[in-house]
């Protein structure tokens, strides 16, 4: 059996201190004097204050004559008092310098000229009006900005009024990066040829590259490092040579046979925290090299990116001198039980949309490895470690990815999968960028439930009633009683055997599914895949029982394509266009209705409509036709509930 | 009289609405291809899809041994089943791909290891557990990212992972600055041999700069244009020649008689606004030269960056596809009546901050001049265009420029002006980036009123009681019954004469000041400096009426020095500081003293503690000796109330 090291466990807040008070990340003081000019974003290192006074001259604030006010005194409408123009008043454009001997403006549109040496006042100016006096903005020596400050557009603009040019800055903290693994390629070069099986395609590098960004860093990127200490160390050591401020070792960080950062900081250094009670991020690690910031993070990306979330921003935040910055936070209600491990706090990333009073949040998967639930997610609900989750329905706390009016801008479709969906969300944001479909994907008769629970806007279903042989229809009867609804039809789509390429094993019809050597791909209950199935299979009497695979359960038609294509099983039931995506062999079964399920009660709202507008018009529609097994010729129609 | 062209006044909203109908920004199609690498924050031209699998390749998702499930059937705690290595049971690591013939992996912690050749399970594995499946993340074809997505750090990873190595981006609208004015001059030329009288420093360019790149644009800096229209022309064209999507010219858009934007915008496009009903930014021009939108923007530094929130941010928004960008906003209560103009909306800076229950916003001034405004607000408060303005404690909206929990970690000091308390925002900030001091400047009784209505956490005061020749004690009896509080010391300081280099009018006393010749400036009522004054002036007999210059009113003492430095007068009173800022002579007159005054409700707050903390430090106390006129033995020290 090969070495194993276990984790401690600190919670993160407690692992963050512990790394803070031994590395002091708010001594940092490289600085460097920056023009103004590129200073945007920078970090003041210093107070700044002001070399000149601005205005640096008394100057007229708007156009008109500008005399001594006391010239002036005593005139009145029925008294106008006449002045000599070049003498004793002066015309000048907002700006202009003051002449001699004045201290006030009387506005153009208050001045009567009589002759071009003549203009006449009817009220008596007093002293320093409409005058930009010197300082009115800034005066010599004032502060403009104080230690601390993230630099902004407005701020550029005070510091060249009050007369600085070049600006005393933090330097970005330099982060290095370094990916470990023997079988970590780098993209540009795994993907130009095509990833091998067992590579593994370096994208954390650039995921935290754009954190570090993001977060003011610079970010330096490492070289791959082999699975070798002593090769590890090196790199370790050259970008602690070349001015690194912190390193970060990606991956290696947990307890494996091959994780070898734990032991590499403990000889180079001190090993302060290792294993935080996070979900993902546990196997994260933080310590100190050569009295610099080490951090070990952990490879899934996700577990990468939370890691970087909690310790490498706020550590870049505190080497900078400004407060880490923190998300918007909301209320809102699952769909679904968040169940958690006692003794984790776990991040769980949720799409969320408002759906009448509340704002709804829909779980997505949970593997660290899926990048795309942090793509696809609008908030993150943080599961404290001393609950075991939260309830469905149960309004919780989340922090969002996305602005709050983005979630107020969302159409939450919750149902069935199809691709046309995708291409709707899309459709829609072309035309009003500030709209989102947030698109869940749980089957027909979930999507159906979730309405019924107030979860989402629109349903997508293709549920068969045998009986009838019609669609939708006798299930909204049954699960929607006292939900009014309109049914707009999407499309008819084709349902078949998804096979690969060249259908090797030759299957034909429902009957080649009960042969020994196929393997089934199967999709989760209430999908109106997996209603249509047992339909099937029960006309020709096939028990369950009898297809190997039966109980293997996929979401999408895209997963069982990609199972079927990967080699995970022989077949599977789904639409074309998923058979299509992936150039696999396609045998059709069954034509089927697919239609969005909208309560009444969201049938206004603008979003929604905008929904049911490009179902409507002709270039979408044929759009979906070129998707291939759709038969869109009724797309938009309403359906009678 | 010179010629005047009268504005329109319309709503931005109205303007905003002509705008866009007019140069249809949605319709921006200029996309280019760049790495994914680079592609942080830029906005996708179009849906974005997976090229691979993610996984490409079936993997372990546990370090163990990857196994076919099926020979694990029928293992159990009192059964165990032995395995041969390398034949039914394969070591593999977190990343392996799965050996032919398995699909499941049994984490390590359950495998025993009998020898060298042989393991051990105890229960049946089911098949795929612990398998990263391919397609799991991303299954080729699928969309990884919709149009309009302004790119992040996670999408960086998703493309990657998705086999995407470049991605078709919207360009960055190139916009067009072009600063014209005779008297504009760069801030590089103007700044190094000190700007001359008349001379305006172009700040603008660089504030449009940051304001463009922050929005996502491409800024393109334009040389400076004489007031000429050939020459502005000439300028217009050659930026559209240039391949420039926006042109916006700077100044000139207003009806003075040198304003040469509207007409030429006329001659040479079509002129589609003119004149918007904001406060600051009314003179804003709204037009299309060779179907390019361009537009004039105001001179003024706030006029400015009102108009280019309200129309440029918007402009390149709709041209990248994206929603413009919202500020968040809060309900805050204004700590003084703001006045505003029927017709004209009204943008008005605030410093807020949290005090007690409310969040207090304390307008900023209100010229379009002041820039500093924008860099000292936390928020902005729109003043609709039918309503006269907010009355004092009246809840309303605003704007946030600054994150919400700064807000909620801002000290609100309200009264006397000090130079201290400049650099004790500074240190506060040292130790702890989060606080910010919001120092507002309206006299010792205003402060002293502000705690009295729940305005502020603190006053600063030096209120001298000629009666009893003690500081603030009385004041605090009288103005505060019922507010229980503390007064904690900050420092005596030495107020007096302040004067012209060289004193030429050899001021030494009071008696000076009723001199003929002699020009005062004073301090607004309720300071304390004016109080002083008073009293000053009344022992000696004196009556106001015979010093020149009494009713001048200025609210800082660098306020007062700077109107001595420039010449608008011969004295004032005020403290040292201020004197030696300038370099200016100074004559000592009294020594006063100057408290901070804390409701005992927030002496608790950890930032209210900070802040004593600060004063009782010896470093602060040795810098603030170090300005020059203070006494700071007893800071810090608490003064018996």
């Amino acid at each position: 059996m090969k070495r194993r090291i276990y984790l401690q466990m600190r919670s993160w807040e407690e692992a963050l201190e512990a790394f803070f008070e031994r590395v002091k990340p708010s001594r940092y003081d490289r600085t460097e004097i920056i023009p103004v000019k590129e200073a945007l974003g920078r970090v003041t290192a210093e107070p700044i204050f002001s070399r000149l006074s601005s205005p640096h001259y008394h100057s007229a604030a708007m156009d008109g004559i500008a005399l001594a006010a006391q010239v002036t005194f005593g005139a009145a409408e029925d008294r106008p008092k006449q002045l000599r123009v070049g003498a004793e008043a002066f015309f000048v454009d907002t700006g202009d310098p003051l002449p001699a001997g004045t201290d006030a403006v009387i506005m153009i549109e208050e001045v009567h000229q009589i002759d071009a040496q003549t203009v006449e006042v009817m009220r008596a100016a007093s002293p320093w009006q409409h005058v930009r006096t010197v300082g009115e903005d800034l005066v010599a020596s004032e502060l403009i900005l104080s230690q601390g400050r993230r630099i902004t557009p407005f701020d550029l603009g005070a510091l060249l009024a009050g007369g600085v040019v070049a600006v005393s800055v933090k330097r970005r903290p330099r982060v290095a990066v370094i990916p470990t693994g023997d079988e970590v390629t780098p993209p540009e070069e795994a993907l130009a040829r095509g990833p091998r099986e067992g590579e593994i395609v370096d994208v954390n590098s650039t995921i935290m590259g754009g954190l570090i960004t993001e977060a003011g860093g610079e970010f330096v990127s490492c070289p791959i490092v082999r699975d070798d200490p002593r090769e590890i160390k090196d790199a370790v050591r050259s970008a602690s040579r070349e001015g690194c401020d912190v390193v970060v070792v990606n991956a290696g960080s947990s307890a494996g046979s091959e994780d070898y950062t734990p032991s590499i900081v403990e000889e180079m250094g001190e090993v302060l925290v290792h294993g935080v009670s996070i979900m993902p991020g546990k196997p994260t690690l933080l310590g100190v090299v050569d009295e610099r910031p080490i951090i070990g993070i952990p490879g899934y990306p996700v577990s990468a990116v939370i890691s970087c979330e909690l310790f490498l921003k706020p550590l870049i935040a505190a080497m900078l001198g400004i407060a880490a910055p923190k998300r918007e936070s909301i209320r809102v209600v699952p769909t679904r039980r968040l169940s958690s491990k006692l003794g984790v706090e776990e991040f769980v990333r949720v799409r969320a949309g408002r759906v009448g009073e509340r704002v709804v949040a829909t779980p997505l998967p949970r593997g660290a490895g899926v990048i795309t639930s942090l793509t696809r997610a609008d908030a993150i609900i943080r599961i404290p470690r001393m609950i075991e989750g939260v309830e469905e329905g149960e309004a919780t706390e989340a922090e969002l990815l996305v602005g709050k009016e983005a979630i107020e801008r969302t159409v939450v479709i919750i149902g069935s999968h199809d691709l046309a969906l995708d291409l709707l969300g899309s459709w829609m944001r072309k035309d009003d960028p500030t709209l989102t479909l947030s698109s869940n994907h749980v089957g027909s008769l979930e999507g159906i439930i979730a309405l019924k629970k107030g979860y989402a806007h629109m349903a997508g279903s293709h549920l068969l009633d045998p009986a009838t042989g019609e669609y939708n229809l006798s299930y909204i009867h049954k699960y929607l009683s006292g939900v009014p609804v309109k049914v707009i039809h999407l499309a008819y789509r084709q349902q078949g055997f998804i096979l690969p390429q060249g259908n090797p094993r030759g299957i034909t019809g429902l009957s080649d599914l009960v042969r020994d050597e196929i393997r089934f791909i199967n999709r989760q209950r209430g999908s109106g895949t997996r209603v249509l199935l047992d339909y099937l299979i029960e006309k020709e009497g096939i028990d369950p029982a009898q297809i190997n695979g039966y109980e293997g359960e996929e979401f999408t038609h895209l997963g069982v394509a990609v199972a079927i294509e990967s080699g995970r099983a022989d077949v599977g039931l789904g639409i074309y266009g998923a058979a299509k995506a992936l150039g696999l062999a396609f045998v059709p079964v069954e034509q089927e209705q697919y239609d969005l399920i909208i309560p009444q009660a969201f049938c206004d709202d603008s979003q929604v409509q905008k929904v049911v507008e490009v179902l409507r018009s002709k270039e979408f529609r044929t759009q979906i036709e070129g998707l291939g097994g759709y038969d869109p010729s009724r797309m938009g129609e309403e359906v009678a509930v």
